[in-house]
């Protein structure tokens, strides 16, 4: 059920005119108000680019809240809202463009050389995470006058307070200038969106009568499954998209097929996944990079530049219309009259909430990094306090899924527990709008004077690793012109492989893979190189 | 109420998997067939490409019709349909885009040098054909035994079949080698759609209690009143969006803005004409035409050719959409049973009504191309035999607005009539498929034998009219440059405008059009000449 559903109210108040009989009148002042609002997104965060402390997020969640109070107003307190928050519409919608977008312009040689860091963080950070929340709420809740919540409650409220947001901090940092940052903090992201969900549909499904030791096993079984067999679906689907435009299209007919073929193929593996119960937005993320790989490669080069900046353009609008949204959504009299408690409750809840979403991100942060740190010998790859910093400020937002999570479990919740459901979501909502409108804010400010005072480059970001010229000449091999080879460098004697995956791991691998993927995958699924020409990669940078 | 509703009958036949808790299994089931379904169109179409019977919209109906039997076979004919039909999505999200695409694509010049053509065949054209189907069907249906139907719904029929959907032979027709066709299809396609439609809701909202002659004058002033106000709406929310990217935007930040800013103003004037009582495809198709005029010129070259790009895709993709949904509908067998007609009944329903359809378009084309003929002194201008066949086999095939209204129409009219108005249902359907897939694929090798045999260009298509170069030498002005004008040209002398309106009238304005779009419109709203770089318009030629 897809609904942009309107609320009835919103009839009442407004002359009924001879409209066109197809549509409903409610339907029409929304979908216009709500365009309109979008409109008004686009143009105020274009003035505001120069500005130190507001983005689109924010503009966005701002004029949301303003829009709300005007409705507000309109229909003299009885509701704020236009359009109903609908989990499906941000399920089936706004969330798959948004993941799918990213995976396609990821700068993919950063994201796979951090790819153990970006695991590391967001999966058993966020596990972490999910466990302090969970315990800190459980314990503090009930001395504050919560008492109506549940032991599975609380665990969602660990799932749905896990779930962060890091578009605030994307917008500041550089793919160019800090890409080592920019990776994790974007890998770590995507891979946290996926499991803040499958923790929370685990703690949805799970059964708490019969707690014992093997569950957390059972749940770190489920978890590998997820991830192994939804990542290979997005990469069969992917590399199906690229065999088919390469074998069938070769820009043949129009350019028009190739790109509705590439969206569609990208959609269809996200619902591929959803029906075979996988995770659709890791399924779709790592199509997107197989499609930036080789399918992309193999059209015709309109259709490279549409879909580059098409993809991105659909990104954009549904994180705009989610903020929108959220704010639009905040102002619901129905939620606060039904939580019914008083501002104090309501203010503790949230702060005791949100002191743990700063606490449970500190606890996994620091001590991973510190861990990476010391697993890593050389001092120029340590990750350096300043960076910590910022990939703990990174992750302290808390966005749509948040909000979409909450409403799942509180929303239809049994009548003994209704008031402290809604004193749920509406703490929830009080956690995102501070979160993002607030720290949102400071964050261009903090994260330039943190990063950007410095001129000399940060370590880490800095080419720490031997580079691939360096790495094919340690592999000398039998390739048909050894005398040139050895004659340029004749002190370097032929190692064994093994001992290179020791030395440089990232390194080898991406060797290793770089041949395989030019001998193997090229040749049959296309790519860079086995088409005429390329203007550039989707992520706009020699990359690869 | 935008719902993708799935019917409920399909949740039994299949096995309840744990799937993710926040999309329902029917719904994923559903989404996930169809976006199959749509890329196997794609597909398909494209390995059809060559085919002399096949097109797109006929393989997406076939394909339709055959996903339908093979759902119904699974639900041991229980339903054959994944999705019901909705009005709503396709006037909120698939009609909008089509016609844009349409407006923002089309060869302005061929367009406005046919107009007058155009909205004759356009408005008279389909009033004649509505006035034919209604008496028609009032006067032959009883006959065939269908008595339930009241004055009121023989008149909503006549405006329900006289919705033609040209797509078939606008995939034929060459915008290069046979403009003056080409613009008058498609220009009359556009049009025809908007009258129809006005015209079924005059239908609904009449009081037939009250008839008397002063209803048809002020139809025909609802009716021109909305013409105009429509297109007004049209032009000025696409000047608005010219006149703010130009003042605001030039390409300073993101590429991704401009696109959606683009893609929200569109959207938002039919929004905006909706709630206005207007109608909505007559704005957006005029927003279309000035965005591409104006707007289009203003924005950087990659927004260029992926606005191009992504506009004919996302209406190609809404297209497919259409007749797939159209093909799965047809087998609905609630709809037949609820008909309760015998075969024999439904036939020769259906097969008067198809009679009509061609009756009632002979009955406009033929005489409407004659009277044009008699205008026209040269010979040269006149509409030959070819011609006006071609124009007539255009308009009968029958589309997605049909099944649309008919819905309207018929789905929820009351208990006494059911019977009756399932069988009108079941025979617009028969009727939609029918000429869609016969007529249809007759359409491709008939056009060709007739238009491309020929190897001399037909004379209405050749450059019949003086070009701008020598109007422009009739009027000579006194521009600066006197001298060098009249020195080449002496025995050219200064003639009134208003003769030579009279004598090349299309020309003329066409002149004066020029002239006042250089000298105020450019200057304020951008377009080409007035933006550093232009790599052609979105038509892909030389046209202004």
């Amino acid at each position: 059920m897809v609904s942009l559903e309107t609320t009835p109210p919103l009839i009442v108040s407004y002359p009924v005119q001879a409209l066109s009989s197809f549509l409903s009148v409610s339907t029409i002042i929304a979908l216009t108000v709500f365009f309109a609002l979008l409109c008004a997104c686009v143009i105020i965060g274009h003035l505001l680019e120069e500005n130190r402390w507001a983005n689109e997020s924010i503009t966005a969640l701002l004029l949301g809240l303003c829009a709300g109070a005007v409705v507000l107003l309109v229909t003299k307190g009885h509701s704020s809202r236009l359009l109903t928050f609908s989990e499906d519409l941000f399920f089936l919608y706004l969330l798959p463009p948004i993941i799918f977008n990213a995976g396609f312009q990821v700068k993919k040689k950063q994201f796979f050389k951090n790819f153990t860091i970006i695991l590391l963080f967001g999966i058993v950070g966020t596990v972490i995470s999910f466990c302090l929340i969970s315990l800190g709420a459980s314990v503090l809740f009930k001395r504050i006058g919560v008492t109506a919540l549940d032991f599975q409650d609380y665990l969602a409220i660990g799932a749905i307070l896990s779930a962060t947001d890091s578009v605030c901090t994307l917008q500041v940092l550089s793919q160019d200038e800090t890409p080592f940052l920019y990776s994790v903090v974007f890998g770590e992201g995507v891979v946290n969106d996926a499991t803040s969900i499958v923790l929370f549909n685990a703690v949805q499904s799970m059964n708490f009568n019969e707690i014992n030791a093997s569950i957390a096993w059972k749940l770190l079984g489920t978890f590998l499954y997820l991830f192994f067999s939804s990542t290979a679906l997005g990469i069969v689907v992917g590399l199906l998209s690229a065999y088919i435009i390469k074998t069938l299209y070769f820009g043949r007919h129009s350019t028009d097929r190739e790109v509705a073929l590439m969206m569609l193929m990208a959609y269809l593996s996200y619902m591929l996944a959803e029906l075979l119960s996988l995770s659709g937005i890791l399924t779709i993320f790592f199509c997107g990079i197989v499609m930036s790989h080789y399918t992309w490669h193999n059209v015709t080069e309109s259709s490279r530049v549409t879909t580059k900046h098409a993809f991105a353009t659909i990104s954009f609008m549904a994180e705009t219309f989610i903020f929108l949204y959220v704010g639009m959504d905040a102002l619901d009299v129905d939620k606060w009259k039904s939580s019914n408690a008083s501002a104090g409750t309501s203010v503790a809840v949230s702060s005791t909430l949100f002191a743990f979403v700063l606490i449970g991100r500190a606890a996994f942060v620091f001590p991973l990094a510190n861990i990476v740190n010391c697993a890593r010998k050389r001092d120029n790859d340590k990750i350096e306090l300043r960076q910590q910093f910022t990939m703990w400020w990174a992750g302290l937002m808390r966005g749509a899924v948040t909000i979409a999570l909450s409403y799942n479990q509180f929303a239809e919740s049994d009548d003994t527990s209704t008031q402290d459901s809604a004193l749920m979501i509406t703490s929830t909502i009080i956690v995102v709008v501070f979160s993002t409108v607030v720290f949102g804010s400071i964050t261009k400010p903090l994260i330039g004077a943190l990063l950007l005072r410095h001129a000399k480059p940060l370590v880490s970001d800095a080419t720490d690793i031997p580079s691939l010229e360096d790495l094919r000449l340690l592999f000398i091999e039998d390739n048909g012109e050894p005398g040139d080879q050895s004659g340029s460098q004749p002190a370097v004697r032929k190692r064994s492989s093994l001992s290179l995956l020791i030395s440089h791991p990232t390194t080898t691998v991406h060797y290793f893979w770089r041949k395989f993927d030019d001998k193997f995958m090229r040749p049959v699924f296309g790519g860079r190189g086995f088409v005429p020409f390329v203007p550039g990669s989707p992520t706009g940078a020699t990359d690869e």
